[in-house]
């Protein structure tokens, strides 16, 4: 969908540098553009690409725009104006509304105008559906879910009984949505299980990565608040309670009844334990463990960063006796302070 | 489902305290009980809970029964009846027997009175189902598989060829048992697949948590035992054996060939690698890796919690030179010996 | 399917030692041979079973060949030669070509010859399946995906939009190829999603595990080299680039732009940090993190084996003051070389 750099200036609040009638199809790298391509520079790492860049325009900020050498949208946050224009110049291909054939839909699910429920799918009784939401092929919707308005299903995705998501959703292929929590009593060297009888309640503009699963509550509900960003692969446990506008990359694992506060990050890989709080504002870097608490913004780390082998396993050998080594530190110091004392006097 | 105490009191086996006329509907929490719910006690933690309740009643141990405000139910192990009681309250709708008509079952596919095939499974030729097990929506059961009695895949799993599931199991949806194991040969630097031949069997009251994958066997098989409990997201390779009531939580990976003893209880994301051996009852802390045999029960732990970055990075960058520290220690130690000798000599 | 180690030697290029008429039907282990069965051996680890094999012959490699008490087939590569064996002892039931009846194929889908598109699968519009792919029961492929000649989708597959996977590939059940990639921009607190319109291109020969995730590039492509295999529950991240015919274990996660070299080897629960360079050859012990450029081949770990707790508890704690240590450390160092000098002195 070709536009002109006015119209993208227009719909970006840009100021527009250079000639306005060019016309960009797609978007590209800065290192791969060409006449037809609109590029975007967010980053000083990028400035070589932006002096040699064969884009026909960039979005960036106003400090590079003396030395971008094709025409340019110049706004405040490159970022998020080019995601703007990634949606302009690349708008998803939505099915067309309507049930497909193949799927099954229960008679009182209640399906909103413009609703379109792919190939393969399965709409339990009291489901309800919001307008010009899209279930993609081969989801599975379990008896009384309800998905918002213009929430999309990518495909394959399953919503267990009663759970509920917000408007403006985006869910990718694999996830789950409401399996039961692992909650287990124990009774003569076995294990019983603990029926779950909480929910999944999502907000509003929450987005869900590939194969990451939510599970419902054990008695109360497992929350996700609203604009929160899970990647793929995460495993968000019973009764978890995620902030608003909170952002985790894939792989973490967040365990039973952990609050984690508004607008916080979580690198990849983390491991979060259950029954603890996060504050507002908590950064967590990859493969951290969080193991207490933590009370104030900021932060926090437990990552360790690979060496060469021979290195680092010299000091992994150290470290499983780091204790007594902390124990001959102390001892020196007071045998040292000793003998300095005692050469002090016999000076 | 409402039930008088009395009802309720009889079935767990509990001494009752109070009215037994009362009448409860469902669970809930202490923090957020009211009359109508029946709530439960299993920690000292929520002491100060306990006495604020707006519960109906309470399941709850002999140690707090005094200080219960409200009717209760005193049983031995409160955790283990309150499950127990949770499911009377809010028995499971279980799908109703038959095989629904979009489902594509193989004429030779033998399939056990009461059981329910929901739409758009498939049941390849050879496979059989126990009576009364649950196959949901989405399955996908090849060739041979076979399902125990009371067994329930609750939607869109997939159970491999000659793979066999026990009894009373229930796995969740997105789980994968019996695809192929990483099993690699090199040659000319390219690898070459070796075929995997061996089946997954699983034993009775195996639950398995959503997007959890268990690979077949490479010659033999990769087997499951009786009660074992596996979290969401965990990956089992091949030839992996698991004994029987052992409980492992999300995340976990492990390695081929590994062999885990009964009654033991992983924690969150611990990788433990191929060919080990655990005992029984051993226990590993979160986000550990096992990396050689753990031959007697206990609680084994790497696990590295979070601190705030700062603090963090300056002891991670002197770990990297651990092994140079332990050197300079040593020598300072033999230098202060030499010392302390030497000024002995001259006192 | 029986064979005489003459056929088998034949066809594996081996050294027959014994009797060449014996037939084998299936492959075993070493242990749990019979006469019917055909084992390996790999590692001078397992010389003992073979010197009490039951297995009616044995693939191994020359110098274990004078120790085999059962006829033999000796080769250079036993590993690469009992691949070979295993697919002709155990042929793979490949469905017969045809599309079910309960698929739903777009009009315009070119299909190629011997095709075998199972039940309840989708193929949308513009999709291209090369001669001879099987297409398994409940995939999805997304509008304009392609499949190459000979690969095989096994179950519940799902490909996103015009993503190309190449020839002779194996994908397993819940892999998610093509959902979007984690591309976010901040703007007033909330993320705004950066739509990814890059695609996965996957090369020849390629192995992708159950569950494993592989997302879509933002701008530019996300590609997997010819020969990579990817085992279960992988998360490769948006605009990663694998080289050919490294192999990477369970459970680990790629963010994005990592570039990752051939011939890699990679261990399980390994993370890797985003916008990376891994060199051609490099090796990664299990459950580091790689948090910098490795330029130069060979093994990287920053991989934490596991200690009884109580040590373990102590030893980590040691390590939150480590850095405090260091200092002390030198201080001391200081300290006794300033003692030493003037015990010198007063000598």
């Amino acid at each position: 969908m070709s536009r002109t750099l006015f119209e993208l200036g227009e719909a970006l609040d840009a100021r527009l540098q250079g000639d306005g009638n060019i016309r960009v199809e797609r978007v590209s790298s800065l290192a791969h553009g060409s006449s037809s391509t609109l590029a975007f520079m967010v980053s000083r790492a990028h400035l070589s690409e932006l002096h040699r860049t064969q884009a026909g325009a960039v979005v960036l900020g106003e400090e590079w725009a003396a030395e971008c050498p094709v025409p340019a949208l110049v706004v405040r946050n490159p970022h998020a104006a080019f995601a703007r224009a990634v949606a302009m110049l690349h708008p998803e291909r939505k099915p067309a509304p309507g049930v497909h054939a193949s799927a099954v839909v229960a008679p009182d699910a209640q399906i909103g105008a413009g609703v379109s429920i792919g190939p393969h799918s399965v709409v339990a009784d009291g489901c309800r559906i919001g307008a010009n939401a899209v279930i993609g092929p081969g989801c599975v919707l379990m008896s009384g879910a309800t998905v918002g308005a213009g929430t999309h299903l990518v495909a394959q995705v399953f919503v267990g009984s009663d759970c509920r998501l917000g408007e403006r959703c985006r869910i990718h292929p694999g996830v789950v949505i409401g399996a039961d929590g692992f909650g287990l009593a124990k009774e003569n060297g076995r294990w019983i299980k603990v029926p779950q009888v909480g929910r999944v309640i999502i907000g509003d503009e929450v987005d869900i990565g590939a194969n990451t699963t939510v599970d419902r509550g054990a008695i109360e509900d497992t929350v996700l608040g609203d604009g929160v960003k899970l990647d793929n692969q995460i495993q968000v446990a019973h009764n978890v309670r995620i902030g608003e506008h909170s952002a985790i990359a894939g792989c973490v694992g967040i365990a039973g009844s952990a609050v984690i506060g508004r607008g916080c990050t979580i690198g990849g890989g983390v491991g979060i334990a259950g029954h603890l709080k996060l504050a507002d504002g908590v950064h967590v870097t990859g493969m951290s463990l969080v193991a207490s608490d933590l009370e104030q913004a900021g932060a926090y780390s437990s990552s360790l960063p690979a060496q060469p082998m021979r290195q680092w396993q010299k000091n992994a050998a150290r470290l499983r006796h780091l204790d007594e080594m902390a124990r001959k530190l102390k001892q020196l110091e007071a045998e040292v302070a000793r003998l300095g004392a005692s050469a002090g006097q016999s000076e």
